[in-house]
């Protein structure tokens, strides 16, 4: 096991104003180490000292923070325009776009409604006289329009080295557009937006932000939001729907919704329907930032935002976006010092790496976007039965709204709860049923796709679809795309390709489509020119 | 896919005294579905009703919270004897147990020292004459001592079905004991118990819980104080050393560090190093639960404890516990109420479940306890190199207890950050180094153990060895298994057994040494016949 010397002092922050000891060799105990740290070094320097008393442990980490929520609360600068945000990542910034607003209202899956709505866009190419060369390229989560540096914005964007002439979207051929979708923080009509009904309210007409009174999304619903742009745009037919992560999930979306709109679909990483483990992962998430007290259901416009709630929700997602081999390459068991003692602070490098990802994150994003957005990502599902009772819903709400019924508040209230009414009790019979556990499991092992999700994928049967999966991706796991491709075939498609990227080839998990040009980029551009 | 038409009402909490509508069909769009919910169901029904504004949105699981640190802040009874406690899982209570303490000090790995210690205990089975039948079971992270039925305390244990009469481990045959590790909160000593340095300056004799005062303690150190009991029961050497999870962990770290005092060992779901990944998981567990300002830094004995981090915490780690293929098949992606519309608390079937985890746990459990003991499962690795600085850094502390030089306060002070000088910059350059990646992953993938491990494993070279690990385990990978196996057999061990349980056999991931009596139990049993 390698291990790192570092002899760096950094500058301490308050309250700590001890140096570090010199370092020294000991060679008498081990050839290549320092002097052992004081018993509990991690401590306070006012704490007593005694032999059988152990002193306070100190916490930087929690200082920081706290120094951090001091400055917000100082400065109070009320957090409102995250689009005018600019940080160190390009990935999660953005800067000028071009914006198309829609006066006519968006009806959302769920029944709320959006009175009027912006989309942030950025386009690179040159669309062609018939219009059929445009792609529509759908982000992840946490990404803005700025795919790739424009003249008016130069720094570079998510996805630089995919777009460009001869890259894999090559703008010497294709008319590429990219959007901030809709509840977004970039740009987008999103929470963080002002609610155009409590404008007439206020006296001053400036309004408030949604917040928690903004509906709740769909990824269906922001497909169609992107498709009220097209057609400004003059754009009747896509020549392919391109994403990754969230974007690889509308990509498959808009195809399905729009099945004559589009010709080609690409889905990176993504899936036909979110599982239970990745909702996990985004529901802890969204419980921990909720859980900050700064969050305040919602309503922190006005006040600070909740950095910390961000920070720990960022660190879990970080956690999924790469691979265990991959950390274990990169930085196995080493400690960003060791020669201090354990820390519950951020202490091995993963730590600090993961401490690092939420601190560049914690004032980057709007936290209701992410709570939004998380969720529509939860409830994606393309079966049949789903989208049928989707239609259902849509044709009763609109039913509704000619009737002049309002929102129902005529039907005897609002239920305010999906809580069962027990709680949830753990099926500790489990253990015992190894047959009927058996029986289920070899169901799972051929993981033939539902027949709900074969008929929801139907209307892409025609298409030209590329699937590509990333064997080390933990998020999104390779049998997710294998149904896909499966599901496709099943329903009738002659024309899937798939392809999966073995941990020989990629070890960086879910971020794979960040990173590879050659085995993601290459097999997309090759596609689209096949 | 299935769904669940549930039509419970439930009692609503304060502030939310609306009615579930009544469930209507409407067959005319859809054929098993009630009406779909109003817009923004979930929301307070205070709010204004306008076709164009959406609802505030409800939060039943922030107001349940809310409502518990209200009820804990009136009641207001200082949280401190953890091991009276009982609750509705019987893994995690404890109940009447042995104790042993101990009157001399306990020197830690990292300098701290417990001057006087108490280790809670039970066991089952006779001890026999020659004190050779003698199996120490060493408990997961947040097990007591109970890990089956007493004459003193009937209610099942952890592992009630894997022990008793021809059982895995048979007490006709074995004298098995269990402990509460050292840091616990089920009555050995740890972060809730008396700190004895500060009995002396309180004025009535009743001292201050160590807290955040607590040393910190590694698994060697839980070990040894394991042995110190063993010394007082005149056990000299152990027929098997035996333990799942951590206590897979310490089953092979009692061997290394007492090789001729154990016979065998069996280490189930363990490791012989905890790896980035698994770090990672307990890391952002931690600082979820640091960040609740109830932690108080860990001063909350004499107020109410970190129920919300505690609970944030939970949810996360049982996201590590089970299988993604386990709740394929149990949850699926149903809801708890599919009438209801997407709410951002607990919604998905998952999410109640783990809601309920978090829910089970949070006053259960000492918050420090945890954040100690799951940091020293971090530190956790038996390296050679790591192992020669452990002793070294031991001889040195006791050189300088020896010398009376106090804890180093005329070293220049105490660090009191492991942080390094530089926050931790994301390496980009990665994607592009496809050459160098490659090559470091073919080492990867071969795994080969590192040859600091192989020599640190060397003291079990002669034992008979058994490692069971599980494929669908993501918190101990089934790699990590393989890892001691081969560094084992490398270092000349040809008494090692290693068993992998596919998922053909079981999905229940880490969790699968609690439920398994046949794959995991079986083995056990077997081996020990041997």
């Amino acid at each position: 096991m390698k291990r790192i010397l570092t002899t760096t002092l950094r500058t301490l922050p308050r309250r700590h104003t001890t140096l570090l000891r010199p370092l020294t060799n000991h060679s008498r105990i081990h050839n290549f180490h320092s002097t052992p740290p004081t018993p509990q070094d991690g401590a306070a320097s006012s704490s007593s000292s005694s032999s059988s008393t152990n002193p306070q442990m100190a916490f930087p980490c929690l200082d920081a923070l706290e120094t951090r929520t001091s400055n917000l609360l100082n400065n109070h600068t009320p957090v409102k325009k995250f689009s005018s945000g600019s940080g160190p990542e390009p990935s999660y910034t953005t800067g000028p776009h071009l914006t198309y607003t829609s006066t006519s209202p968006l009806h959302l899956d769920w029944g709320g409604t959006l009175p009027t709505y912006t989309i942030a866009y950025e386009t690179w190419g040159t669309l062609n006289n018939s219009a059929s060369n445009a792609i529509l390229l759908h982000t992840g989560l946490s990404a803005s329009s700025h795919a790739h540096s424009t003249p008016s914005n130069p720094s570079p964007g998510w996805w630089e080295k995919f777009i460009g002439p001869g890259k894999a979207l090559d703008t010497d051929k294709y008319f590429i557009i990219c959007t901030n979708v809709i509840g977004g923080c970039y740009g987008s009509t999103g929470p963080s937006s002002i609610d155009p009904s409590t404008i007439n309210k206020a006296t001053n007409g400036s309004g408030e932000p949604y917040a928690t009174k903004f509906p709740i999304l769909t990824l269906l619903d922001m497909v169609r939001a992107q498709f009220s742009l097209l057609d400004n745009l003059g754009i009747e037919k896509l020549f392919a729907s391109v994403g990754s992560s969230m974007g690889g999930m509308q990509s498959l979306a808009a195809g399905v919704l729009y099945p004559e709109r589009v010709g080609r679909v690409v889905s990176i990483s993504g899936c036909a329907r979110s599982h239970p483990y990745s909702i996990a992962m985004r529901f802890v998430q969204r419980q921990v930032l909720m859980s900050d007290p700064n969050w305040s259901r919602g309503h922190y416009y006005s006040s600070i935002p909740p950095h910390i709630g961000m920070k720990l929700a960022r660190e879990i997602a970080t956690v999924t976006y790469r691979s265990g081999p991959e950390w274990e390459q990169r930085f196995s068991r080493r400690r960003a010092d060791s020669t201090k003692p354990p820390a519950l602070c951020p202490d091995f490098l993963i730590e600090t790496y993961l401490d690092h990802a939420g601190e560049k994150w914690c004032l980057e994003y709007d936290a209701n976007s992410l709570l939004y957005i998380s969720k529509a990502m939860d409830l994606f599902d393309l079966s049949e039965d789903v989208m049928r009772d989707m239609r259902g819903r849509r044709e009763e709400y609109a039913v509704r709204r000619d009737g002049g019924g309002g929102d129902g508040e005529d039907e005897g209230g609002r239920c305010t709860l999906t809580l069962p009414e027990e709680a949830y009790q753990e099926q500790e019979e489990e253990a015992e049923t190894t047959a009927t556990t058996t029986a289920a499991q070899e169901e799972t092992s051929t993981r033939k796709p539902p027949k709900d999700l074969i008929e929801g994928l139907k209307p892409l049967q025609n298409h030209k679809v590329l699937v590509i999966g990333v064997a080390s991706d933990i998020l999104f796991p390779a049998w997710q795309q294998k149904e896909i491709v499966d599901a496709l075939k099943e329903g009738g498609n002659g024309n899937v390709k798939h392809v999966e990227l073995g941990e020989d080839v990629s070890l960086f998990g879910h971020d794979t489509f960040l990173l590879d040009t050659v085995n993601v980029g290459g097999v997309v551009g090759e596609f689209l020119r096949e």
